[in-house]
């Protein structure tokens, strides 16, 4: 469905298609959902230095950087492969019978998670790879036993291309069924909406804009039956500079947060976008070496024109504001389509007073809040809304003397960083990508990390059934050996 | 707020109360929530005859089906209490740093569940006690960690008051925060979404009709801020007689199903609605015990006459559409707001052409879809909407013939029973009462069973945090000594 504009009629093709691969694909067992998994890592390494190149000119991403996200790719293709085959995620729970309890006697119950039906994904802009077409949305969806549709992102659509095929040729080498994986190029919002809407699409992946995943959202609530959407639409990612960190170690800490903003040309999800403090000798001083660690920073190629041109124009509004002081500004000039690295400042109460300044202005760009006090910091606290990331630079004294500050931020955030910086997502179980809205529209799962497996799945519990037609997951004995929860007590037996 | 109308601003001060609480409550340890928990079915227990004559003048349920169901509310705020001390809920996620990882260090991730704050509890008509304000869902918020407001079902409001009554005894005893639980009465729909369009209600909990479980929804959906609602909505609860298990024990399924359907009124959300099996001798034998079986069955007063007055309407609809056929109607005539035990007939054809048919008729009536084949059956089955249980009557052999049916059936289902009834949901870990739409808004959620606590919470990683000021749940030596996965391996050490 490469180059011929797509119809309704073939969007309602592929998710028939997509269905009836779901009915054979969630039989199959675990190991072979991992083997094909693993397969898709093998054929995207061995698209080799062509998918780099592609994705070098699509993305203007540099080639160590994709060189890494690739890796990063594969990485969770065979991690989320082995979650899968652990079984684990499956909250295996088994309550025996019991034919003697009085009233009545007392059922076998046996529960565990089965998929829910084909995923629909929407491919981020500035991964084309770890959050696109066999990202993790991807990976989670085919571990946890649904087929996925991927609307491919426009500005890498290439990339996609290619990345769709080597996933077509590990289904095919694994012997997955015809409809495990549809491709879809498209700028129709008509098809975007069909693709959601559509009675077989059972859920949403989506990485990107704020206003494209509350549309998408909107749009699955349009539908009669609901179904989950996770849309994970970045945010400021707040980080707090405590006084007794700064006193401490205020140009360390702003070398580091140099770095942090710029990396990538601003362009993570978990870019620190909001830096907070209180006013004084050691705050100017971290801001003296922020202002003179990014004018050093030349300003890079943006993912592409459009984000460049939204890049110029939310930075000029964020500048334009009243009372915001634009402390620095890269020293080398930008070219066509480049981010300039900004820092910008502003005190407390012209934060509180403009709500344009909580928004993210994705890109190369921070502003520094100067507020009075503790008391003005815990006021911004309360008025910031859902982030992925917030961030707390802190001695052991602020982090004793400042519980309820704490309180405030646990709030607000998915992810609660103590001296470090919120870029740098790393891949485990105990990463949570996600917080509440508008970081996302459902706190309560995460995009990275094996537990995403969650998102798709649903429980069914199985009552009275004879040993030999359960699943083999909750068989008498264990025989796939996984943690199961047998009468209250997790066990392997 | 019980005599006088509430508002809109008493409904703000409400929820801005409970969000002061949650602020507090959210920071005691598990140990102290069950204690709550555990106190407020200390004071459920005292309420004595008192509750329970209060209840049969509100829904004219029986003396024992009333301490019956007093005793399960008691044995689920007691096992909620346990599971919420267990801390196995938590999903507690470690994943240590590594300094020396190449090309960048790894950082120390700790993961776990946090409350998501205030929810708001609509109860349920048919269980005064275990399904409204002391009931599951309160249960499982508040050992989530979350503040409970409680929209008290106006059927039984007196009943609903003096259950709050205990759970306010129990938070003073336990020194619970002031605002942990709310408690309004009201008919109005404009104090309703209020409730659930309040900026600091972040979930809903509701079991009754689909038109209110799909209007909390809509109303939720309005909201800027997504929160997750939680309707457990009912269903018609299909059974599928299969032909060799008919052939052996007619008889003995129509006893077994004439007991299930008629039991209190036949005022369960699992109630077996609808009954479908193959023409023949032994399904005609087996309607014809079925019928003289309900026959016996004497009408009883409904919960309430509104209940009592639908049922009439939506059984005298059932009754008059094409080529349906009233198999048996109860020997005694009903009195005033009492439910005639009925069952109808209709072929497989009449059914498909139908969806009337596939709606459920709350109240003591079943209707026998008798199908030509099995294919005519498994045509049936992919026409039904989700459940919250399905249910096959079948031999060994019946279901190794028929691998194609039963995966039909795992599509639409939250529970799947064999050779059982639906009625009598068992509170434990295996129990899943949920399913798909419109069963529930979200079929990835149970409404029974300790798993259920998972509706209100979200997780929240702690990155590099020092260990003194992590929470217990999280720090080295696992203080609390609950289960943890711990680089990927589940361990209590």
């Amino acid at each position: 469905m490469s180059k011929k504009e797509i119809t309704v009629q073939d969007v309602d093709a592929l998710l028939q298609k997509s269905w009836k691969a779901f009915r054979e694909y969630r039989k199959f067992p675990l190991k072979k959902r991992a083997e094909f998994m693993r397969a898709i890592a093998v054929e995207i390494d061995a698209l080799g230095d062509d998918l780099i190149k592609t994705a070098m000119e699509e993305t203007a991403l540099p080639d160590a950087r994709l060189r890494g996200e690739k890796g990063r790719t594969i990485f969770q293709l065979n991690s989320y492969a082995d979650t899968c085959e652990r079984g684990q995620w499956l909250e295996a729970r088994i309550d025996t019978a019991d034919p003697n309890r009085a009233p009545l006697p007392k059922p076998d119950l046996r529960k565990m998670l089965v998929p829910l039906g084909p995923v629909v994904v929407y491919g981020a802009s500035n991964f084309p790879f770890a959050f696109s077409t066999a990202g993790g949305d991807t990976a989670a969806a085919f571990a946890a036993g649904c087929p996925v549709v991927i609307k491919a992102h426009s500005a890498h659509a290439r990339t996609s291309a290619l990345v769709a095929t080597a996933i077509w040729k590990a289904a095919e080498k694994t012997g997955m069924p015809d409809g495990i994986f549809g491709h879809v190029e498209t700028n129709s919002r008509e098809i975007g909406k069909a693709l959601i809407q559509h009675t077989y699409t059972k859920a949403v992946g989506f990485t990107g804009s704020l206003t494209g995943g509350v549309a998408l959202w909107e749009w699955a609530n349009q539908r009669k039956e609901p179904i989950p959407v996770f849309s994970e639409m970045g945010s400021i990612n707040p980080v707090f500079l405590m006084p007794d960190k700064l006193k401490q170690s205020a140009t360390d800490v702003a070398k580091m947060y140099a770095t942090s903003i710029t990396q990538s040309v601003g362009q993570f999800c978990t870019n620190p976008g909001l830096l907070i403090g209180i006013e004084g000798d050691d705050l100017n001083s971290f801001l003296k070496t922020l202002a003179e660690e990014v004018r050093k920073v030349s300003p890079g190629t943006m993912l592409h024109p459009g984000i460049a041109k939204s890049y110029v124009e939310n930075r000029a509004t964020a500048l334009a504001q009243a009372d915001v002081e634009t402390v620095a500004v890269s020293d080398t000039a930008a070219a066509e389509n480049q981010g300039t690295p900004t820092v910008a400042s502003a005190s407390g109460q012209a934060f509180l007073n403009n709500p344009v300044l909580h928004k993210e202005v994705f890109g190369p760009y921070s502003i520094v809040i100067r507020c009075k006090d503790l008391a003005e910091m815990k006021e911004v606290i309360s008025h910031l809304e859902g982030q992925l990331t917030c961030t707390l630079m802190a001695s052991d004294k602020d982090i004793a003397e400042n519980n309820d500050l704490i309180e405030l931020v646990k709030d607000i955030c998915g992810r609660f960083i103590i001296n470090g910086v919120p870029t740098g997502v790393e891949v485990c179980l105990s990463m949570h990508h996600g917080g509440p809205f508008p970081a996302t529209t459902d706190s309560r799962f995460t995009s990275v990390g094996a537990d995403g497996i969650k998102r798709f799945a649903r429980p069914v519990s199985f009552q009275n059934w004879p040993n030999e037609f359960l699943p083999d997951e909750l068989k008498e004995g264990n025989p796939l050996g996984i943690w199961r929860t047998v009468n209250n007590e997790l066990t392997k037996s």
